[in-house]
């Protein structure tokens, strides 16, 4: 679960995110030079990327410690199977 | 430059990430479950890694192309040069 | 802490990896085509970054879990803090 | 094809990897911390990734270049067929 302030600094940066794909979306359609929009591209993808490590710290620092200081061992065993499947996702 | 197919495709494209990270935002707002938040955040981040190899395909097909045949040496370093600041930006 | 079998497993997979390093060694040496060089290299990475997934799984399972069992808040504190320092290292 | 003083370069590199990944197997073998090793496995990775960077480079600075002055249309075609599957490989 995420407080009430985390929220809303998460929705601010995923609205920020949205503007950068809605100027790479812009620069597609008004002929922008291809290496620029790719710069603009991953720019996007990295500001997502840092909403995601945000969502992560607060996941790690809620839910699996809550896990695994009140929870049995399943759920701790579920949390940690959650963080492994996470880093498959977002890892190399 | 990329023909208007490709730019509609592209569009089309990134529309969809913009619902994604949308939907991402509502997750959010919603209270959803943190590993499902980050599990839709990668799929944004990867429908944007997809346009961003389609732009680089068509960059390669087009723009470099026509350097390496019709450009000055300059015009192709440049070129050359280009395409190691993406693979820096968008290698491991 | 690794098992007996897990430390043998992985000392047999980092075995492997440097073959893979003195392959693509040779292939330098003896001028191979520079994309089958990058392709044996992305093959390397690729088995080392498997070791990792192993490394960290079994951390989990073990160092962790047993933090958050039986280890005090400072204990769980360091574990999750470490968790993110692994994500940023490992993450895109 | 690489230079002789790009090759030695490159080799000298390469045994450096293989000294890292020795030092990872004897980590794993000496019982280091996870952590630790998961740190010195993305050091390892990291200086493979920078030896396939400046292949890359030197690829495109000579068999790439090459191909775009003197070879012929199909040429070309691979060229740029194998950048974008060595982006494939390499991106995120």
């Amino acid at each position: 679960m995420l407080s009430d302030d985390e929220k809303k600094k998460l929705v601010h940066r995923l609205s920020r995110v949205n503007g950068q794909v809605d100027a790479v979306r812009r620069m597609v359609d008004e002929d922008a030079y291809c290496v620029d929009i790719l710069m603009q591209i991953s720019a996007a993808t990295g500001a997502l990327n840092r909403v995601g490590e945000l969502v992560l710290e607060q996941h790690l620092k809620r839910c699996v410690r809550d896990a695994m200081e009140n929870g049995d061992s399943a759920d701790r065993d579920t949390k940690l199977e959650e963080i492994m499947s996470i880093f498959r996702k977002y890892g190399k």
